[in-house]
């Protein structure tokens, strides 16, 4: 069965529960504390040299980042081919947002480390790079009802929680009307799963 | 003919000609002014948003992110399928390291931008940044000719440019000796092309 390093309050953790439930697909879970940083600890180092949550272990594969273990996931348990299609358009498209995924929405991941965790971080910088990538979505989400394709993809996983859990470090998302009734849309997918600071649909 | 968003001095641009040149495919370069900031301007912001080179079209098709052109010139225009395979695991693994191509590398982009151009960046911050994946990298490639699967993939294409012209950022490369051998591999792949700060191979 896959192994999942995991931990319950981190996003990034939450975008591999998500989409392994969207698939029905079990696993194990491994608790990091990292709030304690064990992921910063030289038993954790050894699985993963960047000390970054999640790590997912299949057989005798062992992956780090959670796009890259998205596609992973796609490519080995959907058999539907429908959250990452293999044809180059379709993985180009999903590949834009698994880096604004992974990138520009980790000022709002940022951004709650300050708020929750205290981190020494420019809080106003990071609010600043989080709204820009918002509006930018809002503008992108006018007229979809999902990041590419017109349905939900990896995308939307590697976008939404960071995107959800905005508002836990300090950003308000009420301008961005669009990205709210996406993040809506996302709770509606069958096997959403909730995780703490993102309920499930009303 | 595809169309290229391109400037010279790019990194980000480099990643997309040299695996255009690798694979012989043909383009149109459209010459984006980056040092007077053409690519923050409205026309260009039209066609990117996020206001970030390079932007590659092809037919009705235009990306944004090099790593997700990379990923969709891979499967529309390499026959061999060697560079971004089909497969869930060959994927996965490649994918860890657009990742860091497009993350913790540019910390040496970033460098490089403070020393060549000025930006009113944190340089100390930056080089940790960017000694720090550079490291991690000397420790991969201790026993890999390349990052991944044994051979170049897109994951090389991804991490090279902006770590080979990480002495033009200040940063230091000699002490990560696998890291300097593998940048003489990449130069000797059939079709490498040089940029400005990367010459061919002595």
């Amino acid at each position: 069965m896959p192994k999942l390093y995991d931990c319950d309050i981190s996003g990034s953790c939450y975008k591999i529960r998500l989409f392994l439930n969207i698939l029905g697909v079990d696993y194990d879970a491994v608790k990091v504390d990292f709030v304690n940083k064990e992921h910063k600890n030289p038993s954790y180092l050894a699985l993963n040299p960047f000390g970054e949550i999640p790590i997912f272990e299949d057989g005798d594969l062992r992956l780090r980042d959670a796009q890259a273990i998205l596609i992973y996931i796609a490519g080995k348990y959907d058999p539907s081919g429908l959250w990452f299609p293999k044809d180059a358009k379709a993985q180009g498209q999903i590949a834009q947002w698994l880096s604004t995924g992974g990138g520009e929405i980790m000022n709002a991941a940022g951004a709650r480390l300050v708020k929750v965790l205290n981190y020494p971080m420019d809080l106003e910088k990071l609010h600043a790079g989080a709204n820009r990538v918002f509006k930018i979505m809002d503008d992108h989400l006018a007229n979809r009802q999902f990041l590419e394709l017109g349905r939900p993809t990896i995308a939307d996983i590697a976008c939404f929680p960071y995107t959800a859990l905005a508002g836990e470090g300090g950003i308000d998302l009420s301008p961005y009307k669009n990205v709210v009734a996406w993040i809506e849309r996302m709770k509606h997918i069958e096997g959403f799963v909730p995780m703490p600071g993102i309920p499930s649909a009303a």
